[in-house]
């Protein structure tokens, strides 16, 4: 590859920044040559965070921006009043054609209300979902939309599936990626008015790999690749997910405690419970990209270490040389045709 | 008490019948007196089942019903067409005054159906919901609606927190429980037009203990005791639930049996593993009771044990002698009034 990826990078956002932001940074320069990082923010922060750490100077630039959107700031408002913020300038570098990629562990809000005022939609797309990866059994899957925008169509519907069929496909690497819509039965008839009115239109689609309806049951399992839903749906599902997973572990846990038997299985099982632990961790695979931007936007959770930062800039690269906007606005252009 | 409550219980439904059911039933008049079971279903059946067993007889009867509701039959018609099935008679027999309540394992559709159909609602009530008890770090609470009756209205919503709220109250004996709707935020102004509409009215009813918003994360902590949804995303939520940790369960199970150190680690952890699991089993309560009907329905998971069996039975006691119904209509009209 002669050019680089430019990827804009919040690095204040988020519980670990800008620390844990600037080292992710620095991991991805030093994993790969076809990537350059502009870390947004304040400069007398960044810089000394910088000066741990050895990497290819010509890869790395900072990108000042005096503002901080903070978690509790009201997103609409903060986007159109901070506009020195890191949010705000590093958006904007995507716009102004100076980036080609935003990455932020910052205010979902916020990136998510700049994504569409300030970055823009590809022409022909509706609705700009957030698509986390969720862990499976069998790897993860997409779930789209987790976003903020509630109450969806059915045309966004379907419009999600081919969007998120394309990143599957193109981005993440899986072959035909199977699409399910989340339902409350597995029958065509089930659901409720927007389900049974999407279902039919996901069937016409010759450009995906629709498999039907998928039930909350089995999603854990790794039934489906792309699982389609709005925006309610999907944010429940995907913090469900978490609360579950982080309660029972914290009952087994709990658990092992009660006595000195169970302590000392509990001693010997570590290694192992760790290493399963580890392949249930979203953050292996990076964060939430946010679809049918003209530029991408990938949200990290506000925890993010080093790690899901690092793979989120990588992510970037593919993104950008598969040229996935291309292939959506492609298939948008398609369907129209049909 | 005088009066002995009377259950109906479909012997013939589930995974696990009759064997099981009848088994259930016999656990459950062997510890109350206070209930008489009428086991629904097909006597050649039943019958080499009950021999097994000593229990005290004047509190068990069978009553004859050839058909058998399968899983796979559509509700509605099946509830129509097979009228000497265990699910219509069994019904058929609180509309008649001859049991107060029905405990099924089969079919949830045609269980719902039949509720609506034959047992019939108390006046006022406009949905009936269905309310599974899900376990939960500080015991357990009731999601509700997890019924067939999806696009609800946000008056159906408000129906729900306060019949769910009785029910925690008067038959699980949690005192003043806390009424949460479920939302994508804290916050009041966030959430899809339903939970925007829904959120000011449970504010202002003040037979609740309403505590706002909670988050799909926050529900496996306890965060709340009756958790307000309309069915689709009660539905997901409940499924999820199951399917989440099953999954966490088996690859925790996969990951012990890695190597020699963590399989003699897993051999002692067992039975405090065991205890954990126990704790997290819904089973232990019962069934989900489905709510504003003449009398009450109890549907109990298809894979149903006796000991569910047992429990659904004996919730059925307090549910009568408490007497649900009339305080559920007496709630409804005092609302009116209001």
């Amino acid at each position: 590859m002669e050019e680089k990826t430019r990827v804009a990078v919040d690095a204040m956002g988020g519980d670990n920044a800008p620390g844990e932001i600037v080292k992710g940074a620095v991991e991805a320069i030093n994993r790969s040559d076809r990537v350059k990082v502009f870390l947004v923010g304040q400069p007398e922060a960044i810089e000394p965070e910088l000066k741990k750490y050895t990497y290819p100077e010509e890869q790395l630039e900072i990108v000042p921006a005096s503002e901080i959107i903070e978690t509790g700031d009201p997103p609409v408002e903060s986007i159109r009043r901070k506009k020195d913020s890191s949010i705000v300038v590093g958006q904007r570098m995507i716009r102004e054609k100076k980036a080609d990629a935003f990455v932020s562990a910052g205010s979902t809000g916020a990136v998510l209300v700049g994504g569409q005022l300030l970055v823009g939609r590809i022409r022909g797309v509706e609705r700009t979902p957030l698509a986390p990866l969720i862990p499976t059994e069998k790897g993860f899957s997409l779930l789209i939309d987790c976003g903020a925008n509630v109450d969806a169509r059915s045309s966004h519907l379907v419009q999600f599936a081919r969007m998120g069929s394309i990143y599957m496909e193109h981005v993440m690497g899986v072959k035909s990626p199977r699409v399910a819509i989340v339902n409350i039965g597995m029958e065509e008839e089930k659901g409720n008015a927007l389900v049974k009115e999407t279902y039919p239109l996901l069937k016409e689609c010759r450009d995906i790999n629709f498999i039907g309806s998928i039930e909350a049951r089995e999603i854990p399992s790794g039934a489906a690749d792309v699982i389609v839903c709005e925006a309610f749906t999907g944010n429940v599902i995907l913090k469900l997910y978490e609360g579950t997973s982080s309660a029972l572990v914290r009952q087994i846990k709990q658990g092992l405690m009660m006595n000195l038997r169970s302590k000392l299985g509990a001693l010997l099982i570590k290694p192992a419970l760790k290493k399963t632990m580890k392949k249930l961790d979203a953050s292996e695979y990076g964060g939430a990209p946010m679809l049918g931007l003209n530029g991408l936007v990938v949200k990290t959770h506000g925890s993010s270490k080093s790690k899901e930062v690092c793979n989120s800039i990588l992510q970037c690269i593919t993104f950008c040389e598969q040229d996935i906007a291309g292939k959506i606005q492609e298939s948008l252009t398609v369907s129209d045709k049909e």
